[in-house]
This record gives structure tokens, C-alpha cells and sequence, in this order.
């Protein structure tokens, strides 16, 4: 699944990834109101609207885009209808070719991180029959239970040929709290950097490996570093766009051979038609206002790749 | 609901959480073959099989225990059936009046944890109306992306009288990796502890705030420590029995009030008929085996707390 995401990138020439993060508020009013007519204004109403926006900005960007990633938790929110929209929309993604990187960011210990892969990205036995669950390609996972929670997830992506992405440094502006505290002069988020590279190493693909790690945008010097520290590792890296992050600061994110790492923005593609640069599409046309922003967004990460 | 906690801890007597992690495994031959004779061998029918396998747990302990613990990755490894029963356990364990700690160890930041702490703790709006999506009463979270993650659970839990148990040290081997990292001498667990007592603070109950926090029972001389660094703080402890906890090791995470503490055991209760100890119960009786394993459990804790 490494390599179909590495053949995906380089067949649109894109290192972006659509983040499919419907919250409500986004939704043009016309979509909410179709939904709540035939579903009232009810979780199922809630679910409907998400999906039906979803498969608008999919149908109007998968050509040019090699990946999408559906943040789990605005679905949750919406409880079991929200659920079912999300795995419609896994579903629907994979149909239209695209890689699909589930943002659940999961983690526990044992058994318990075996049973969240094996819904994730495995297949559940039910007696003398296997079922798949969601069935991402990919989904995030948080690190801080340590080996323990991250070896059930690559034991259970070996066998199926998919992938995680281990959140090491993240975005937010607080993430310094325990991930920069320095140990031995070392930032904790290079320590778990290096533990990513170690659980790549046992699951590669043909040049990258199926572990990838999260670092934000927002902290360049901090990717340059953790570029080094995890060569093999592609990056996904959220908080472009709205989050403040800009192409220039993206550059040392890549490797050489200008793979590496695969851009996320969500806010800033779901929701373009309402920025004043795609004011123009009207909120009718809110699919075409995200193709608009996908197009612009890769000519950013293309021009600042250049200019490197 | 802190309050709640502590009046059914007193009224049981009992400072211990059923955690509810049916694996499939663990449920009796006759439950399953109950459930897939009318599901088949379906996601559906391990869904039906988890419920009435829980549902007959609950029953034969409800009035000796003042909680459960249901761990959702058990849930949902099954898809969509499965939360549906992860939902169904939710209500009934809330019709018997017991506190339902909602083990999802989520966490993102901004308003992807609202999602989370909307949909697990809260009420989400639709156009004009709100639902309570799954409405556990404290649901446990990771705080690897610092207070920009937990903030907004804590916000919501403020509007609904609910709480969060913060990971700080966990009960698996491999825990220490990042969590006993020594920053200026001190290990990370007691960093993220800090902040546990200082987010806590702002949302206290009578005796005890409603930002508790996870610590495993396999590290008493942390629990020790770390009791000290959050006293208002609940602990919720896990690795009793099957992890190889034992009473002794426990009697640190109370205060001098015998409270304060809360010590969970999953596997050890829920199939308590699988043991030696309870064979004599035969699997048709698994639930009067569970309600001996309680009854035994409550008593291994009650002493080592005596004879402190």
C-alpha cells in the first residue's frame, strides 16, 4: 500500500492529501437542508449530509489527488449514523482509486491495539468466517503506550500489505508540552522519531516503509531534523493552510527525490468555497471551489519544491 | 459524576471497575452459538453474541460494583455492529445505575478532541436539535498532544457535570519507553501528572476533580509518587489479576480516606469461569462464576487496604 501511495503521488504529481473533516458548519446550507428533508434533523440527517459533501469534493478532486484522509471523530461525533457515513466514504474513496488514510489515531496495549488494527486495517474472524471491518490503507496511531502499542498494528499491516502513520510531533501549538521536553539534550518527539524508524525498518516497502510518522507543518525545523532521523519513513503532515503552515515551510519535509512526505489540508479544501479567493464558485458549487484549492495548493508545494 | 463515582464506591464498598473487553474468546460456546443461530456467523452475530454475554455479566454483578469499564476497540473490531453493541452495554449498565467509564483513550486537538468529547461525553447539535451520541459517563484520554488535547474534553465535561481519566503511567511492559524518559531528572509520567492535578483543578467535584487519571497497578512505587503529585485526582488502575497486579501493590494509589482509587479488572472477572479457581461454575454459570471473582476481588483489595 506504500507503493500504490508512492505510484499514486507520482501518477498526479501531487504530495497532498484531501482531509475529509465534515464538520457540519462546512456544509453548504442546500446539502444540510436535501438531507434533513428526507432523514429530519437527526443523527441519520447529520449523516447523510456528510456524505453526500464528501462524495461531492471526491467526484470533483480524485483525479487529481493520490489520497484522502477522513478524520474519524467528526463522524463519531454523530454517533453509530456518523460511523456508517464514515465507512461509506472509506468505501467510496477506494472505489475512485484513492488511497485512504483513516485519521483515528488510535493506541492501546496487547490485545487491545490487535483488535482497533484488526478493525482498522485487518480482518476480524467471526467463527469460521473473516470480515473487514473499515478497511483503511492506512490509519494514524498514537505512540505513547510505546512498543507495545504499535507492534499489534504493523504485525496486523504485514499481513494485509497496509500501513501506519505514528503521530511523533504534531501540529497544534501545544504539542511541545510533553513531545519537546528535552531528554539527555534530546526532544521526546526525536526519541519516538527514531522508534519509527526502527518499526519501519521490519515492514518496507520498495523504498519507503509502511510506518510513516505525523509531524506538523508547523514546525519546520523540527521536520528538517526528523527528516534525517526517519529517512525511510514517509511524512504526513498536517497544518498547512488554516493551521498557518505555508509550501515554503514544507520543502524540508521531502527527501531529495522529492517524495517523502504527503501534505494534508482539510479545512482549506472542504470548506474553500468559503474563502474569498473561491467566493467566486457560490456554495453551489462548493465541489468545484475544492478542485480550484486542490489545484492551487499543489502549484504552492510545486513552486516552493523548485525553488529548494 | 465524580460524585456519583465516589457515592457508589461507598455504597458498594468496593473501589473496582468491571472492565467489559469481551473478546470473543472469553464468551461461553453456548452465548455464541445462541447468536450466530440467529445471525450467523456475522459481524451482526458477534455483536449479539458480545451483548448477551456482557448483559448476563452486568446482571449477576450490577449491585456489588459501582462501575464498568467497557474498552470500545473490543466493539470495534466488529464495525458498525459491534458499536451498536458497545452502545446497547452503554445503556443498559446506565439503567442499573452504574458509573460507565468509556475506555476510547482518544485524543487529537482543537475541534477534532470536541468531536470526540461531543460524541462520547456530550451532545451534539443538528439544525435545531442536540443528541448524546454513545453518553458515557468519563471516557479515558491521551494526552501525548498536550493541553490543546484535553482542553476541550474538559470543556465539555464542565457543561455536562462528566469526566476524563488522563493516561499518565500505563500498565504494559513496554510503558517506560517514553513515559519514564528523564526530563531534568524527572520522568515524564510525573510531568503529565502535574498537569492532570492543574487541569483538574478547574473542574472539581466535592472531594475529587473530574480529570482523573489512568496509572497501572504493574508500577506501585510510581503509583506512589504519582498519588502524591495529584491527590484530588482519581486513579483509575489497571493491570489487576491478569497483568499480575496484586492487592498489596494497590494500597499506594489510595489516599488516606480509602478512597481515591478505583482498580479495574477485565479478563480476571469477565471470564472468571476459564480459571481454576471458578471452574467449579461450568461455563453455562460463567456469570455466577464472574459475580465469585468480584465478590473474591473486592475482598483481596479490602484486606491489603486493612493492613496497611
Amino acid at each position: 500500500m506504500i507503493n500504490k501511495l508512492v505510484a499514486n503521488i507520482k501518477k498526479t504529481n501531487a504530495p497532498i492529501v484531501v482531509g475529509l473533516d465534515p464538520m457540519l458548519n462546512y456544509i453548504p446550507e442546500h446539502v444540510q437542508k436535501r438531507a434533513f428533508a428526507e432523514f429530519g434533523e437527526t443523527l441519520e440527517g447529520a449523516a447523510e449530509a456528510i456524505w453526500q459533501f464528501n462524495k461531492e469534493i471526491v467526484d470533483k478532486t480524485y483525479d487529481l489527488i493520490p489520497a484522502v484522509k477522513p478524520q474519524i471523530a467528526m463522524y463519531e461525533q454523530f454517533g453509530i449514523p456518523g460511523l456508517v457515513a464514515f465507512k461509506k466514504t472509506v468505501d467510496y474513496c477506494k472505489e475512485k482509486g484513492l488511497v485512504v488514510i483513516g485519521d483515528i489515531k488510535r493506541g492501546d496495549i496487547g490485545s487491545t491495539s490487535a483488535a482497533y488494527a484488526v478493525g482498522h486495517v485487518g480482518r476480524v474472524q467471526v467463527g469460521s468466517k473473516t470480515y473487514v471491518p473499515f478497511d483503511e490503507d492506512f490509519v494514524t496511531v498514537n505512540p505513547y503506550l510505546g512498543s507495545d502499542g504499535v507492534d499489534p498494528f504493523v504485525k496486523v499491516c504485514k499481513e494485509e500489505n497496509k500501513g501506519i502513520f505514528v503521530l511523533v510531533k504534531t501540529s497544534n501549538p501545544s504539542s511541545g508540552e510533553f513531545q519537546d521536553r528535552l531528554v539527555d539534550g534530546k526532544p521526546l518527539y526525536e526519541i519516538v522519531g527514531e522508534k519509527v524508524a526502527e518499526w519501519g525498518a521490519s515492514h518496507m516497502g520498495d523504498d519507503y516503509s509502511y510506518v510513516g510518522a505525523v509531524v506538523g507543518a508547523t514546525y519546520p525545523e523540527m521536520g528538517k531534523v526528523l527528516r534525517k532521523v526517519m529517512p525511510k519513513a514517509y511524512i504526513l503532515v498536517p497544518g498547512y493552510g488554516a493551521q498557518g503552515g505555508k509550501g515554503k515551510d514544507l520543502v524540508h519535509f521531502f527527501n531529495e527525490d522529492g517524495l517523502g512526505a504527503i501534505v494534508n489540508s482539510s479545512r482549506g479544501i472542504i470548506a474553500a468555497y468559503k474563502q474569498e479567493a473561491y467566493a467566486k464558485f457560490g456554495a453551489e458549487n462548493f465541489g468545484e471551489a475544492s478542485r480550484a484549492a486542490v489545484v492551487d495548493m499543489v502549484e504552492d508545494i510545486r513552486e516552493s519544491l523548485e525553488q529548494r
